[in-house]
């Protein structure tokens, strides 16, 4: 059974869940698919014209006290990124083009802990570069695949297939047609799968 | 060591927790304490002239699968009303009047129930009147002081103090100062208060 974790690089609550998401699926026998979107686009057609965190300050408020507590419970390094939401642009179009390298999940573990655990400015090639394993396919490359017509297409696509699915934050996850909306559902959205499985 | 429950009588993620959490932080040893509150004036406050879920329809949807979703698993019934949010203003000023009546969180089950499992409006005297037990205080007695103006400045009141304490939406949990929201985070506020109790 596969579970399609959706995903985007700027979200605090993806963070934890993308930490995490692939030991806990492992452990149940379970496929991850990562499928990587922009919300910025989402919250646009929602007339929204920035994270709702900042948007509405008692929520913000919340969520950073929050975030903080889950990452301490999930052994989780977490410092507050100086800018925020970060666009995850760059690293979203890298995550989609080579959606199926060998390197993809530890690239995207690797982006993440930048923006929530560096406080590094993820929208840069440099920091980009760096997220890249040294084992993998030339930095260069595939940046430079990254940004090709063809994959900026591919992206948008999927940010579509997101909305198509009834996506509207992120983390969230789709087992068969259903759909699972936070980190928090990370282990419902997994046992909903293994009982698929069974 | 004590919960503060805080819940809105028209909000459906009120309605599990609200069934739940006297039976789990009793397992716990930990004493609920049920704080009522209005959700109509902190939505008008951030801009909004009706239930987020209605304003945005991907979040409803997900919403109205969700809840179906928790209830199924917590074995509690639950149907669709057909009106929502369904006012909870006269069902609120019960519960601020009338929050140490030792009939209180049967009260207030039995107002989530005709809301959310018989599909009746709980804005009526009538339904409310139905909700209160059989052998608490007159119901006649009990709306009519209800009403009274001291009973809407007290439920204003407690509106108040809840946008003081930083909360946004229901249900939310305070355990000393921290906040928890949603009906997902009723387990980990008991646990804060549990290792508080320890």
């Amino acid at each position: 059974m596969i579970v399609n974790f959706w995903f985007e690089f700027g979200s605090t609550y993806s963070y934890p869940a993308a930490m995490r998401i692939e030991n806990c699926a492992a452990d149940l026998g379970i496929t991850v698919k990562w499928r990587v979107f922009l919300l910025g686009p989402i919250f646009r057609d929602q007339g929204l014209h920035d994270s709702p965190f900042n948007l509405n300050p008692a929520k913000g408020r919340y969520m950073w006290r929050d975030i903080e507590r889950i990452c301490a419970a999930e052994d989780l390094a977490f410092r507050r990124p100086s800018v925020f939401p970060r666009s995850g642009l760059l690293a979203a179009r890298v995550a989609c083009r080579f959606c199926h390298a060998p390197w993809l999940s530890s690239f995207v573990r690797a982006v993440f802990r930048a923006n929530f655990e560096e406080d590094l400015d993820i929208s840069t090639p440099e920091v980009i570069t760096r997220c890249l394993p040294q084992t993998g396919d030339d930095p260069e490359k595939v940046l430079k695949e990254a940004q090709l017509p063809e994959s900026k297409v591919q992206l948008r696509a999927q940010t579509e297939e997101a909305v198509r699915l009834g996506i509207f934050g992120a983390p969230s996850f789709v087992v068969n047609d259903e759909l699972f909306w936070g980190n928090d559902r990370l282990e419902v959205a997994l046992s909903w799968a293994k009982n698929l499985n069974a």
